[in-house]
């Protein structure tokens, strides 16, 4: 798709404030160079607020940071909905006009844009729109008990809270365990991350589950363990469809847990979080009598929180769950990775 | 849309045989006179096989019946994934070829087809996908709390069951009560019978829920109680996504579940249905802390009982639950009824 591709990342006003885990996710996973990042709110450089990337520099506009060379415009921010800011047409206009690739992940469709279509064919810049499902998926039918691969899925508490971020570290730890994982992308980061995948959150109710099933089955061969990138979460009233197509769709083996100690509230509502050991039972319930599953683990993420409070999140959660826990970007992933392996019979 | 025109319904070789739903239930329940049904396999009239409509002959293919004078050809069956068989396509082009609308609830999107398309506009017929959901759908958020109607969600031990069934018997019951009831209709066929509504399985996983809450806000206003009807279920590995979408999008105050009794099977797959109080426990537990319902009848479809059997089956059931229990289609809906209205606070 756009392999090898000089990245700048459009955050405008958002980076590192809650609603940029594209953008994020690609500074810390990526393969793709990154020149900069659109962020008039920032000043400095990515490691400044991520603590890492200090090469990458914030531009407040698309303008000044064509000088840096980029290729393509990665869109690193999910609004609400997933439609287009209209504050964000005249950067992207800009960045076509001068050539650039589009990589979204909007809802909004930019390829089918009129004005976006018609600078991409004048001035030869592809607008990859890396949400859009193919169009001919199937019904989920639990094919995947097929599959001979141990299959770990990453549940959330809530939706936007670590469940990408997770998968990719314990891929990291399965690794040096000598293992073969593969990640499975399931959102637009993710997909840009590993350059394939089906955003399931875009696809049609009917056809989730058969759509998470497709991806398992063309690429698990040659892996002895696929960790599909969960969306979502049971208990958010807009998203829980997505994760429940997905969750049926999957029919994991194996869960491993997200959550963040701070957050209070499922996201945009006034619901509290359930204590762990209910979110844990709920997911349980919900996995098929096909192939019942169990949380095996659980990863906090604790980016707000210090480390003596980061430790003693971890001891209280380990604690109350009896799961082996981490934080997989402070401590790495290696205690989940060391249960999954345990797990296979 | 199509009120007042005089159908044909499209069944061939599936009439009464499990897969046409929509056929049987524009029968019972739509407004339209019908003309005939297109089904090779079957003779006689619509009576014979489902003891309703004698008035509705059979024919085997629909060039022997546009002497019959219909308008519209209505497509009554469910093929699986929703995709046209090849094999219909000569019967839908003669249709149009005689200037007859076409009323579709098929994914496959007949007024995209370019052959179709010109047929219809030739000839003068309108393709009706009543599949296709509006395109400006929010992302669900609980904002069904506001309404002050009652909101009672049919729910099913498995998909296919007879969920929009119960919810328009009991629209009946509840009318002969008093009460201001409305049917919301969530899937093709309701909609054909309703005249509105939106089929939440064709919405994009994001937005069923926020597609559900926004069809209930639209249309609750003027009635005391919402009958939504619902889709699939929890326990159907490929349309389970769906059917959470829609729960925690229309946020009951009550649920009806819906149960074969001969069902033993999940449907497509080797799954057994557990007993119904784990089905039960599975959906109160699915509901959401922001407004937990409890399922509060049971409505049996036991089309394929004698009336000994479904008095049996309905003695066995209300005794296994604890639950008013009735067959709607038999015995009609009061009971259903009188615990809604019980359960009004």
């Amino acid at each position: 798709m756009f392999q090898d591709k000089r990245l700048l990342i459009y955050a405008p006003g958002e980076f590192g404030r809650g609603h940029s885990k594209t953008a994020e996710g690609v500074l810390r996973y990526g393969r793709n160079p990154v020149v900069g990042i659109v962020d008039a709110s920032r000043s400095g450089t990515c490691a400044d607020v991520i603590g890492i990337r200090p090469d990458v520099p914030f531009y407040p506009d698309v303008a000044s940071a064509l000088s840096a060379g980029p290729q393509a415009l990665l869109l690193g921010t999910a609004p609400r909905g997933g439609r287009l800011p209209a504050e964000w047409r005249a950067d992207i206009r800009l960045a076509l006009e001068h050539g650039l690739d589009i990589i979204s992940g909007l809802h909004h469709v930019l390829a089918d844009d009129p004005e976006f279509r018609a600078l991409s064919a004048r001035h030869g810049g592809t607008i990859f729109d890396v949400r859009e499902p193919p169009s001919d998926l199937p019904v989920g039918n639990a094919q995947v008990l097929s599959v001979p691969a141990q299959v770990v899925l990453t549940v959330g508490s809530d939706c936007a809270i670590g469940k990408m971020t997770a998968s990719l570290e314990i891929e990291k730890s399965l690794v040096r365990r000598g293992r073969k994982p593969l990640f499975v992308p399931t959102g637009q980061t993710g997909i840009m991350i590993a350059g394939f995948g089906i955003s399931i959150d875009r696809v049609i109710g009917d056809f989730m589950a058969g759509a998470t099933e497709k991806l398992i089955l063309e690429h698990a061969p040659g892996h002895d363990i696929v960790l599909v990138e969960g969306q979502g979460s049971l208990l958010h009233p807009g998203y829980s469809g997505v994760t429940l197509g997905l969750l049926h769709g999957a029919m994991p083996t194996e869960m491993i847990l997200c959550h963040q100690p701070s957050r209070q509230f499922i996201r945009d509502t006034t619901m509290p979080i359930p204590p762990l050991p209910e979110v844990i039972a709920l997911y349980e319930a919900m996995t098929l009598p096909l192939r019942k599953a169990k949380v095996i683990g659980i990863a906090l993420n604790c980016f707000d929180l210090d480390e003596e409070h980061t430790r003693r999140e971890i001891a209280r959660v380990q604690e109350l769950t009896g799961l082996p826990t981490t934080d997989v970007v402070k401590f790495g992933a290696d205690c989940l990775a060391e249960a999954i392996d345990k797990a296979r019979a």
